[in-house]
């Protein structure tokens, strides 16, 4: 398959399946024909019909499927990252687009409200109102490294953007091209088959000047980004400074603070070094979710939790990083630690090569942590930081002192959890994900699920990326009002085509 | 009532009954106490129950009722506004208090969802997942001009904040001091009665200097704001700029295109005329909401329409504006109309002295509107402008032209809508607030409610200031994963203790 593939525009980069050596980049000047279009796109997909909206995102992920191993052997070329891994990461793309799809067919997420006229109020009669959610316009999604299906091309934010009406434009990650190619190419084929706006979805490939020429574009309505801080918020301040600024969700990653609670790590220290050992070098430690910091009060179970943590750590081999900068920045990073005369090594894999990401994790105490600010910064990569506490009022202070955070861990027993009310709140408020005995890494696609958090974890705490909440980025709410019945869009109509929950002069109902 | 007031604050302001001379400015030293009461009420305030914080909403609007005429008498000498309408915003102000209370005391906004475990899935088991919304923190409140109840000290923001469960300093607008100095102690004795923390409002007096401050302080997590273009960007700059950015929602006012079609025209030319001219002088002409741009055909029924809006114009005689400083930008505005020599003044009411507002109408071909994108700025006032298009085509020319509105309005026979559905479809996407037959000044208070809009009529179309949902700009979502019921907020406890509903498992339900 694959190989008959029509551009979907001028710049859309057409695919040679036996070797993709050769990927045109988009100038600074395609970029203005590539908003027009998206322009254009928008004005006719955000009217077609529920059914079509999400037979569209279910064929983006049978196309996706297509794609076969042709798309899991280029993945694992560009990005390192073993073929398990990617078609597990395949998997929850496609769930994630059909997971939208439901969402958009089930319909009731543009929030219907309804309330009902009353000409007789006095002393001003009050008018028929109705409001709905509907799409911003194109929306500009950056691929991101580490996830280059899951969050790229075909990925969350493209799946909300499309399920929210919005067309989107992709500016590929450039540690994946030819993966974010392949995808396009499959997003182009649904989008002939299902027959919506050519353009709902175009693809760009360049450097960042590209990706900001098309945040600063005036066609541009949103922006969705996930990686480091200093991009996101890049694209945030141009967003901002735009002459008519424009919301960005960018996703900059934290250092998801785990706590462990005395009486837990007295029972449980074994398991919990081998749980913390996995998680932080999972996929060498190249998630936003990665476990940066443990927090601890010193105890004889603590110097057995390390003892076996660094057993643990040890067993772990290095392995490709997912491109030589990543891997460069955290070189520099952990070396940093080892010439750091605060900060003690704990566990350390020796270094292979260059490219590979060798686990490291150190320990430094409280009251060291508490003075060095730049100690708080996430090292992406393999590597967490001890940090170790006297006492309670020791941890509590730690805590305070961290910024916004993606996740905050508890592991604790029962009886740890009621002595330490005043922890879990605090890291309530600094995290949009909180968690008890489980490890941070893995983030489940489902309706509860919050992957964002206070700056500058995100650049917008309110707004989530992954989960279907994660749509309403990309839409606004519009009243309608003193409408006739034809003319409303089928969502606020009294009959209620759609059968879909609906706020009814202030109570949710289906009728 | 009202004589022994008890300071909330050092920085209350202590009023006298009697003469309401003195009130103490806030000076910058005294910003940092102010913002650290507000980060300590914010601890124990999030987590009040419902019941307490509902009664607190309820509670400040039977303060204000209490306040009586002393309120209407207060505000009437310093705003100009009257009688009439000053009693008719104080009710809007408390109906909008016990609306939140409603809400609040229902429960069912913090979105509760609920995933359940899926301990035997396969590859990977699936861990309890709940989310709600949870408040921000602090949140500054800008007073409004020209709404000294409903938009101002325990306006639609405070009470939204409040609602949230976010402690609110409210910056008091300069035009009425002494007004918000009067309901902010109908506010401090409801904290009081109902015993919520001391802190939980507080209330600054100062100048321009004084908000900024408070916008810059670290504790601050969101701002609200209704005015001026040049104050709401200010801000929203301000906050981006911050070391750690904060949500910023500025209602920032808009021209509010009343589009007049040809049947709708021709059978009801002289009330349509009537009516515009009401709508155009309500009030002095002072609403965000207020038809500073209508578009027409010419044609013989646009002649009628003129001379009959002409007439009723003419008959509106000027009244005081809220303070000298938008009476004279209001002069200065309309000054520069008379010496336009692109535009053609239709009605002009004459003036009377420097601190009314006299009406007038101009009108302008849409060719000229179209090369000078300075005549749709907003002149705040009675003042509106008229383009007269030749056709269709330039009449969408004109809509195209324009940028983001509070409202939007067409005046049409269901006829001319079905010719129309591209100006329909346009001004949807434009503006906040759609209206069919209907003026736009009247802002109904209720869930279906948008007050917003895309940029510069707001700085974030996502969210609305007048509603319900005025809610959501002062929370975000958060995941609770892997809790024992014993630790959950009561929203998403299994037995769901509040009856609220909740999306459990994807489906929404009470039980």
């Amino acid at each position: 398959m694959g190989k008959q593939l029509t551009p979907a525009c001028p710049f859309f980069v057409y695919v040679k399946m036996m070797g993709l050596q050769e990927i045109q980049l988009t100038d600074l000047q395609q970029v203005e024909s590539v908003m027009q279009n998206a322009l254009h796109a928008a004005n006719s997909y955000k009217s077609i019909g529920k059914e079509q909206k999400a037979d569209f995102l279910e064929e983006i992920a049978k196309q996706i499927e297509l794609l076969g191993n042709d798309l899991i052997q280029t993945a694992m070329a560009e990005t390192n990252l073993p073929e398990a891994r990617l078609v597990g990461e395949r998997g929850r793309t496609c769930n994630q687009l059909r997971m939208f799809a439901s969402m958009v067919r089930e319909g009731s997420w543009v929030e219907a409200s309804i309330d009902t006229a009353q000409p007789q109020r006095l002393p001003l009669p009050k008018p028929d109102l109705r409001k709905m959610l509907i799409p911003l316009g194109p929306v500009v999604v950056f691929g991101a490294s580490n996830f280059p299906l899951a969050f790229s091309t075909a990925g969350g934010d493209t799946a909300s953007a499309l399920a929210a009406g919005c067309p989107v434009i992709v500016k590929a990650h450039s540690a994946h091209r030819k993966t974010s190619v392949l995808v396009a190419s499959a997003i182009a084929k649904a989008i002939k088959i299902v027959n919506v706006p050519e353009n709902v979805f175009q693809h760009v490939v360049g450097r960042y000047d590209i990706g900001q020429a098309l945040v600063k574009h005036p066609v541009a309505q949103a922006v969705a980004f996930t990686g480091s801080f200093t991009g996101g918020k890049a694209l945030f301040d141009i967003a901002n400074q735009r002459h008519r600024p424009i919301p960005v969700f960018a996703e900059m990653g934290s250092v998801n603070p785990v706590c462990l609670l005395p009486e837990k790590l007295e029972g449980e220290a074994v398991s919990l070094a081998k749980e913390l050992a996995a998680s932080i070098t999972q996929g060498v430690g190249q998630f936003c979710t990665n476990p940066g910091l443990m927090i601890a009060i010193e105890s004889d179970a603590l110097v057995t939790f390390t003892e076996h943590l660094k057993e643990a750590i040890h067993q772990v081999a290095p392995a490709k990083m997912l491109h030589p900068g990543i891997a460069q920045s955290y070189h520099e990073g952990i070396s940093s630690v080892f010439s750091d005369e605060d900060l003690t090594v704990l566990a350390a894999v020796d270094k292979i090569d260059d490219e590979s990401g060798n686990a490291l994790v150190a320990t430094v105490p409280a009251l060291v942590f508490l003075e060095r600010p730049s100690l708080h910064q996430e090292i992406f990569g393999p590597y967490s930081l001890l940090v170790k506490c006297k006492d309670k009022a020791e941890m509590l202070a730690v805590v305070n002192a961290l910024e916004g955070q993606l996740t905050a861990t508890i592991m604790g027993t029962e009886s740890d959890i009621n002595q330490y009310t005043d922890l879990l709140n605090k890291l309530t408020s600094i995290a949009g994900r909180v968690m008890i005995n489980n490890v941070p890494t893995g983030v489940e696609v489902c309706p509860s699920m919050v992957h964002g958090g206070p700056f500058p974890a995100t650049t917008d705490a309110r707004f989530t990326s992954v989960g279907t909440s994660s749509v309403k980025r990309f839409v606004r709410p519009v009243c309608f009002q003193n409408f006739s019945q034809s003319i409303l869009p089928l969502e606020l109509q009294d009959g209620n085509p759609g059968q879909i929950w609906r706020l009814v002069d202030g109570v949710f109902s289906k009728s």
